[in-house]
């Protein structure tokens, strides 16, 4: 007597992501109500298991969904709306007051969910965010039936969503009691910067975040300008400070982390903080190369993440994941460093970690959500393959993702959104286009 | 009386690239026997061309062909064969006795067609190889009717192709020869490299450089272990001995030119020496950041290039482009480094200089042969758009190409290679990974 499923996904290759280095050929995951149940090889699947849709894919990779563990997914309305600038050129001149004039809660929406609609084609399934207005991010996620972690964001300077950082801790807090149960959705205390926040706000943040059991994501020595300015303001480099505030620890999501001594990556390792690496946006704004390889050899965990569209273009983790790979080669001149499985987790169980989501995601394993990712790999320029990790780090792109389901549900079939409507999300970005361009400097 | 040609391309935007930081919006290319003949707006296109065909491109950017300015085509069938290896492993242990095992004419060409179908549908129409069997390549590129620059190989090691440096230089001319009049095809003179070829071999590749007014494409400085071993051999550095050879001018191609100092980046300014930059290929076996900022702040042309499938994994100019303007930035602290027009011109008409075919290709201008690419900018990720160059540098990838014409010869037309036979040619490399895969070591 076989046993009914919700779906059983048929595939060349299932790279499980644990146990490490491994690929299954000729493997099938069987789904029952959003989680996988088995993994197990295609002729036994059929043997076993009587689904009721069956999704037959002879020349794929299944890997788990990319999560991208940094994102502001909102300013992909502003996306290449001010390239070739340094970071503070960049955010005091063009987004800081295009944000000032434009940012709300439609905005948000609209923004998050075009974001979402390019992230879900590019095989991420869940995104880690940092934005004003965390309740329309919230239900633009939810729309496009993604997994996201909000962040309450918290900043000294005033803005459309709240005057002051007392404001924006308690506005993030009702959005995460408005939101309480819903399975797609987990919290961050997000405050923006050692730049921006105060050590009062500080130690509000680190008491919420103990009492709530929540990470606290934070940008951290992204510039070399914003560790000369805490020298010069507090008289210690901002992870000195943090750590004098009790802010080190294995909550702490050090988005950036791309000036770090020795010393503080060994800081780092031993009160295990996590880092979201953005390889794109560090060298887009000249930020400088992050240390990867000597964290992860320190033992930091490391996950990758986009940044937002106005510093990237791109909402890619495929492509991060290659940048990653390639430029922790060049940066410590040995090839053999941040290896294609390796690049792998940061995207997956990396940041699965750092979200204290991996019971539920990160890997392709029994009992956890079925957040799955098709790579199709019969293309011209995936042939031929010798290596299917090698080939989804170093040759793929997203132009190869196929299929994509969260909880189990198929939300891109053969490169198609099945529930949003693209040229709706596109027609409302035009109209921010418009809007915003018209205000631009000339 | 409106006048009869063959094709009219009207589009949303022409970024013709001379003159530089242009974009024409509304405007049409009109192609008559092969060239541009006139780049107009729509409205006035319409009224003064008759076109037997007329394709409409209405969210569309048209942008030279690309050019790949250092390409080992064939070695597409050792895409992922190896990877995460040092330069000089990957070569000796894997990539040297696999193409001694197997390297051969039907190898060439196979490879090579593998190669020309991946380059096309990614809007590279033109490729400088140098590669054994350029006889094959030859052949291929002319079944995929791309347009390719062939390196009349020279090294002093024996293959299948050639038994001496001699026998390499002349089994090259005489292909020379046999291609005599294929307007798709020309020639460059190719020694290996400086730690593959001797004096002696360098003064008849010299002769026949000068006699024959061709290029000279060499790998230079890719690595520091070249340069040790030139310093041990040789008492100078590779390029001093080059120098010394008198093989520095404006003919020399310097592909990689990772390592060079200040003074070595002036002597290549003084002799208008050439440098084909290949980002991906360099970081992904360790050899370095090439000093690309440095180079064309001293005047130094750069093109870009792919290298071969096995370094890279993807052939693929739209990566390349973003990668070259993000790690200057990131190397030299400077976000305004090789802004998007300059890294679009180091793909197109950087290149075509420095192949010698700037009269013919590179830029979108009346008389030149029509080699045009459209990249299509209507989709999610690619929305919004206020800056089409940023756009194709940044936010684009080659999942974006929807069509290409080389010598106005509609070879993709909305992403499907229209005059070859992607089953046939994935099937023959599927035959090559198998042989190939058996002779792998476990």
């Amino acid at each position: 007597m076989k046993i009914a499923i919700d779906t059983l996904i048929d595939a060349a290759h299932v790279v499980p992501i644990a146990p490490v280095k491994t690929t299954l050929d000729q493997h099938s995951i069987a789904i029952e109500a959003g989680r996988i149940v088995a993994i197990l090889p295609t002729h036994d699947a059929h043997e076993q298991y009587a689904p009721r849709h069956c999704v037959t894919l002879p020349h794929h990779a299944l890997i788990p969904g990319l999560i991208n563990a940094h994102s502001h997914a909102a300013m992909a309305l502003m996306r290449g709306l001010a390239d070739d600038l340094p970071l503070m050129n960049w955010l005091q001149q063009r987004i800081w007051p295009t944000e000032a004039k434009f940012v709300g809660d439609e905005f948000v929406y609209d923004g998050t969910l075009l974001a979402c609609a390019e992230m879900l084609k590019s095989g991420i399934t869940c995104f880690n965010d940092m934005y004003f207005f965390p309740e329309a991010t919230a239900r633009a996620s939810l729309k496009a039936k993604m997994r996201a972690v909000l962040g309450m964001i918290v900043i000294e300077f005033p803005s459309a969503y709240a005057g002051d950082a007392d404001a924006y801790l308690h506005r993030g807090l009702s959005t995460r009691d408005e939101f309480h149960g819903e399975s797609l959705l987990s919290f961050c205390v997000a405050p923006h910067a050692p730049y921006t926040v105060s050590d009062a706000s500080f130690a509000k943040v680190l008491t919420y975040a103990e009492q709530l059991g929540l990470p606290i994501h934070m940008h951290v020595h992204e510039t070399l300008d914003e560790i000369s300015q805490s020298l010069s303001q507090h008289g210690v480099r901002p992870i000195e400070r943090l750590s004098r505030l009790g802010l080190l620890g294995p909550n702490l999501i050090a988005v950036h982390s791309v000036h770090l001594t020795p010393a503080e990556i060994q800081l780092f390792a031993r009160h295990g903080c996590q880092v979201a690496h953005c390889p794109t946006s560090n060298l887009k704004l000249a930020s400088g190369f992050a240390p990867v390889a000597d964290m992860l050899e320190a033992g930091v965990n490391v996950a990758l993440g986009t940044d937002g569209a106005a510093s990237n273009n791109r909402l890619d983790l495929l492509s991060e994941m290659r940048l990653a790979a390639l430029i922790a080669k060049g940066i410590s001149n040995r090839a053999d460093v941040v290896p294609a499985d390796q690049a792998l987790a940061m995207a997956t169980i990396n940041a699965a970690k750092m979200l204290g989501l991996d019971h539920d995601i990160g890997t392709l394993e029994s009992g956890k959500c079925a957040d799955i990712v098709a790579v199709d790999l019969s293309h011209i320029s995936t042939t031929p393959c010798y290596d299917v990790t090698s080939h989804l780090v170093y040759a793929a792109g997203r132009e190869h993702v196929s299929h994509v389901w969260v909880n189990g549900e198929l939300l891109v079939d053969n490169g198609v959104l099945t529930g949003m409507d693209e040229q709706e999300i596109i027609a409302k970005a035009s109209y921010w286009q418009r809007t915003i361009a018209k205000d631009m400097p000339t």
